[in-house]
């Protein structure tokens, strides 16, 4: 039977919004603004996007109406009541009121700031300046913006029956994926996919698939609001933005080569136990262990992110076994543009020698790879870093050339103090 | 929003029938019915049900109350007056007013008859008696309903998300048969897979996607309700029953000789063009072909069924070309058990050599193999026969003994008087 009421209501649609939350983000966003909202209030950072697929000309298949149209929802959502109440009273990683009254307070009447846009070779020049704690919030939103209005553009094309066979193929890969993963011993997995995913409703999907497929084995999701309605764990802990800024902001080269330390000591003052996961490679993993002070072999783990992940993980074991503590104790998380084969490989190496978790992201929410015609819905590498912070220029160098952000000059004098040897430079894919 | 209107109306629900018109069913029963209609209104013939898949005690998984519900439900159903008019007023084969009006006014009053059911080693024994005008027209609903019972109880101890898993499976799966499909050249298909089908929608979906995916190179559907829904051509010629019923009315050995041509002879009278596609295969094809009379020859094709599609296609261009006639005029069908790698080899040989139409059934309709744990939603091969014809038994013999019906001796004198050799037994998978 027709449901008129529906039909009129979806005819009144003026855009179909892609972000509907601002829970709709990710957790560690959260964490990670408790952490600026407490320290840094003022400090004003600038964030922008880069599309590293240049191959892609993102202008030429995302109307900057559309684009417009949707930044400007995303900025008119606030949090709802039902929301906060979730985020109050809520367990996160086995604690109850992880965030403070008065950072619930500022978020409660939070909306996202303003935005600069324009069109240069191609590419959208999207960029938020302001207060760090407004300007962090943008980066998953806008992220997961510019991939959906791009699979729109492209999903605009097909028949609804085409389009029935794209998402029975989508899901069956999904599946299958999931199928394999159910074979590891003592998997750990969690969702980390929001900002290039396909779209919420897909993630949404893809969620649903882990958990009935994987149960225990499925940790929760990154992604707020599906941990909300889907009543699974948020998960996350923080990002190399904390480094880049307090870096920028170092004034002198001394201060540079103690800032990615500071960011941790800041970070177990306000955080413990499974959130104490550290994310080594912003300046490169090997200069940032070898000079970690003592109390970071203390910390529960660490974030394999950018460096091959078997060296990457060889490398913390070693360094565990080093400072006296027993890896098999210790988390690991990969969470580096993994899909199956790569966690199967992972898991064969390091399997018993470590606790092991992954972080699995655009090859889980966003793999259509092959799926429409020109690989028109294949996953592009797509990031929203911090460029500058208080007028200096951030920088990032990570284990993999491929990924540096900065001027040239900067990295030269990161590379120094953090005493960067060459590296090899590796393919990205997303 | 929620449609109370359509929530209330589904908890009314008394069953949720499979057969729901007297027209989801095959286009040659009525074309077979018509016939009757006009030559053997008053003979008495009894069907029945045999599941040749032994393994599965069909009694065992489908519940002998729902199953007399939904025998039930289909003997109230009645033509509805815009299927009489789309009977009536449609073009079949290029030609209006394919049914006459005496047979349309007997069809308009016509409801399934009375059937009894009983169990037997775990097996159903649904046996209908009556005027054959009547009980063949239980053929098709009887077998759609006992193979859709079966997947219903297969699919209720399926969670929602497993079965949204299961469909996306089953629909890239037939997707990929049908890319396979276009790359054909001059291919020419129809859906075959009333009876054995997964369920109706399932075979409306099977239809839609062969249309979408295939273009001109999809003839059409055999079921007569799908075909009037979907706006496709409805196909299909004449089976087994005709000559079996014909046969057993013989009165001696040299009527039994002749009677599988007077079938034909009467046939041709009431039909035409590409209706007239012999099917030679009930008393083995080489005998039929061999004392075939010369007019035979004139007819537009064959249906190859029993015999393997290779030889049978081969020994009909043999026939062709002994009897004077041009193969490549001439239309080929294959209907039996076919699935991708079968077209692909049939089309491979016999491209170029004839015409080529494939009748494609249960691995179009029904393919779910592997998909469900232990096979249980692996398709069976389940087939509604002549048993009797005026207290006669009815005999096939075919080409494959494994397909053989009918009590020893009669099989042994119908083998003697049509010359049927030694035969080789093929598997009978659906």
């Amino acid at each position: 039977m027709l449901d008129l009421a529906t039909r009129v209501h979806n005819h009144n649609f003026k855009i179909d919004p892609i972000i509907r939350s601002l829970l709709d983000t990710d957790f560690y966003k959260l964490l990670m603004a408790q952490t600026i909202f407490r320290r840094h209030r003022d400090t004003r950072v600038t964030f922008g996007i880069q599309n590293r697929s240049r191959s892609l000309r993102l202008a030429d298949v995302v109307d900057m109406g559309e684009l417009r149209e949707q930044l400007d929802h995303a900025r008119s959502v606030g949090l709802s009541r039902g929301e906060s109440t979730w985020l109050r009273g809520n367990t996160f990683y086995g604690r109850r009121q992880m965030f403070s009254a008065e950072f619930m307070e500022w978020l409660e009447g939070f909306r996202l700031p303003d935005y600069e846009l324009e069109v240069r070779d191609g590419q959208y020049v999207l960029t938020f300046h302001g207060p760090w704690l407004e300007t962090t919030m943008w980066e998953v939103p806008a992220l997961a913006i510019l991939n959906e209005l791009r699979a729109r553009g492209v999903l605009r094309a097909l028949s609804k029956f085409e389009l029935q066979v794209l998402y029975a193929r989508g899901m069956t890969r999904v599946w299958e994926k999931i199928e394999r993963l159910k074979r590891l011993p003592e998997l750990s997995i969690a969702d980390f996919g929001t900002r290039r995913r396909h779209g919420y409703l897909w993630q949404d999907w893809c969620v649903e698939a882990m958990r009935a497929g994987l149960g225990e084995a499925f940790l929760g999701t990154s992604n707020c609001l599906i941990a909300m309605r889907r009543e699974v764990e948020a998960v996350g802990t923080n990002a190399h933005e904390l480094p880049m800024v307090y870096s920028a902001l170092a004034e002198d080269d001394a201060a540079l080569a103690r800032a990615p330390y500071a960011v941790l000591a800041d970070w177990q003052q306000d955080y413990a136990g499974n959130l104490l996961v550290m994310l080594p490679d912003t300046y490169g993993t090997t200069g940032f262990l070898k000079n970690a002070p003592d109390w970071l072999s203390a910390w529960t783990g660490i974030r394999i992110d950018s460096k091959e992940p078997i060296a990457g993980g060889d490398e913390a074991i070693a360094w565990w076994l080093r400072r006296g503590s027993d890896p098999r104790e210790k988390l690991a998380i990969f969470s580096d543009g993994l899909d199956i084969d790569d966690i199967e490989r992972i898991h064969g190496h390091f399997h018993g020698r470590l606790r092991i978790g992954y972080g699995w992201g655009t090859l889980l929410t966003n793999d259509f790879r092959g799926l429409v015609a020109e690989g028109r819905l294949d996953p592009i590498s797509i990031v929203c870093k911090v460029i500058e912070a208080e007028g200096r220029p951030a920088v990032k160098i990570s284990d993999n050339p491929s990924k540096a952000i900065g001027p040239e000059a900067e990295v030269a004098r990161y590379s120094r103090v953090f005493g960067v040897g060459v590296q090899e430079a590796l393919p990205v894919v997303v």
